[in-house]
């Protein structure tokens, strides 16, 4: 099935929306589909959270074509929840069902060189970068930035994971070894008063609306909590709609995106023959993001909604926030204490049904709201 | 397994919350128990909205006791989504599991006539009524009432089925055999100015919330829409939201309940040797109501998650509401519009993934939110 002059009828309630990967993204997307009357069918090759809401579920391997075959004639489109899915099925299936993000934003956004070099060529400025394939190529970046870095495998690895530190001093050769020598980036570490994000719908149409940005802290990788309003200049933050709006166009992008930037305060010249800039992008995401779960609590409509409105063809509804929030993560034996969480006044509870809690394991996460201040 | 001090001890995470029926209602509270992290499993004798989103959900008999008896076992309490489940089924039940709110509830909110005893019984007003065997009956309560009323079967019927209006010079045996001659009451047909109802909540510890009183409109015998806030005086709020309580307090009730009013206006004598009253109850719904479906969207914690709260002995979580709401159900083919409704800007669409649209239908509502004016 191509995406023709029927791209813009939008599947009516009863059709079934299939999404890759069973994790919490996909259980409270499918929750978001289900508000809407729309069925979904999970695929994922292990069994998860997601399993517990959605009508139908497949625990199937992403490179078993027999398997997405049969998924794919259950279903009317197909998204995704994670932008590791394998390209390869993601090509697959958009053969037989529209996949939305396509695999387009998929192909750039699973390859951290591939995305930085993409994002780079559309004008907007990145944290220096190189390509690292071995110690030479390491030390060869080092000696060019003469500052900390971080060298990451271009592929997987979220959370932190498949990251190493590297000081101008530090031993090459141990660091790309602790990522088992995989291809890597070198990026060149930098300084910032604040981190945020930008979470993007586009439907489509191609209409666009934005949520309020976050303002995000992270802890050992793991983003800890976010804050909306995120307390920085409105120019900032229109600023970071429009580097993420130049990004959703650039990929012709359908569903919710994320855009992580890194806020520097004073204006800073990255590189020598750029100008001086104070927002520089960190990554996307092609889905749902961790830093937008304060949508299900503030906003009337979340941003599980929308990307299921967009990937639906629906018309994208309000992104407009109704609180203030902070959404803290609950990690790993965090969630133990849910009893005492959910006695505090104002606090939303959102615990995902994971059997087991881990170290640095996302097990839940807690929403405060507080009241919207009338505008002055 | 009886309740004893074990009931305050909440159901962690992971717990099963069983569900008798298999509609919009359990379908939402589905949702609210998934959020929690906990499971529910659906038992009802006709396949439904539910079963698209509970990980569990089994069609069988409410009279099977080897059905039921299978998924006491696999529960760890259980609540219900309407009131005309068999008493015998959740007294059966209640010899192996929690039923909340317990058959006590149940078996009053099931006959007509029974639940106007009892809360007439606690010195609440509620319209003149009579007990209605045959057209004798009838005959005399008309007589005594020398006014329009309303004869309903004492058992089942909702959204107006199973009544018949009766005027004082009615053919009234028409009007017996219109119900089959069935057991019935006659409740005198009051003039009032507005309806209302209170959606309290009461938590296995006595602790007490109230949600924000609905205004409400009916049409045709179903609720059409509902407004908050009621635009009714506080004094008129307080005082139903008393009624409220002392009836929650006089079923040991867990969970939601609703209680549906008359707001008369100037007070009314309405029988000889009465006070004059300006609120009486209609009928009450021991369960989650139609009348509080905005509180999904215009408050942090539902309805419908505060029932599982109470249901799984947690803490109550705050009724407050953010903004200001209209809920207007869609029946019928009313549903159709889905896609211009999604286009609304500030209208929330809930579709209950009902496969038919019949005339009368609940097929989903929508609702509007405002914000709310700042407190001045």
């Amino acid at each position: 099935m191509s995406e023709g002059k029927d791209a813009l009828t939008p599947l009516p309630p009863g059709s079934t929306i299939g999404i890759l990967g069973g994790g919490q993204l996909a259980r409270m997307m499918a929750v978001a589909a289900a508000q809407l009357g729309l069925h979904t069918h999970i695929f994922s090759d292990v069994s998860g959270p997601a399993f517990d809401v959605a009508p139908r579920a497949t625990s199937g391997d992403y490179n078993d074509q027999d398997a997405l075959a049969t998924f794919a004639a259950a279903v009317d489109v197909v998204t995704y929840e994670f932008e590791n899915v394998p390209v390869a099925a993601a090509d697959f299936l958009q053969l037989k069902v529209p996949v939305r993000p396509g695999s387009k934003a998929l192909t750039i956004a699973q390859d951290r060189l591939r995305e930085k070099t993409f994002i780079a060529d559309l004008g907007i400025t990145v944290a220096p970068f190189a390509a690292v394939d071995c110690t030479d190529d390491l030390a060869q970046a080092m000696r060019a930035f003469n500052a900390p870095a971080i060298l990451k495998t271009r592929r997987l690895g979220y959370d932190g994971k498949g990251q190493q530190t590297v000081a101008p001093k530090g031993d090459h050769r141990a660091a790309v070894s602790a990522l088992k020598e995989a291809p890597a980036i070198l990026e060149k570490r930098l300084e910032f008063e604040a981190e945020l994000s930008v979470l993007v719908v586009r439907g489509q149409d191609g209409a666009t609306c934005f949520y309020d940005c976050p303002r995000n802290y992270h802890s050992a990788g793991i983003l800890h909590h976010s804050t909306v309003p995120a307390g920085l200049p409105s120019s900032v933050i229109e600023e970071a709609r429009t580097i993420a709006a130049t990004i959703t166009e650039a990929l012709d992008y359908v569903g919710v995106l994320a855009v992580e930037l890194f806020y520097l305060g004073e204006p800073s010249v990255l590189a020598a023959g750029k100008s001086a800039v104070s927002l520089v992008v960190n990554e996307i995401a092609p889905r749902v993001h961790n830093s937008g779960h304060w949508t299900l609590d503030a906003c009337a409509i979340s941003q599980f909604e929308n990307h299921i409105r967009a990937v639906a063809g629906w018309p994208l509804g309000s992104a407009d926030r109704h609180s203030d929030a902070i959404m803290h993560n609950l990690i790993g034996h965090e969630a133990d204490d849910w009893r005492e969480l959910a006695s505090q006044d104002g606090a939303c509870v959102h615990l995902y049904g994971k059997r087991q809690a881990r170290d640095g394991r996302k097990m839940g996460h807690i929403t405060r709201l507080s009241q919207l201040r009338p505008k002055s």
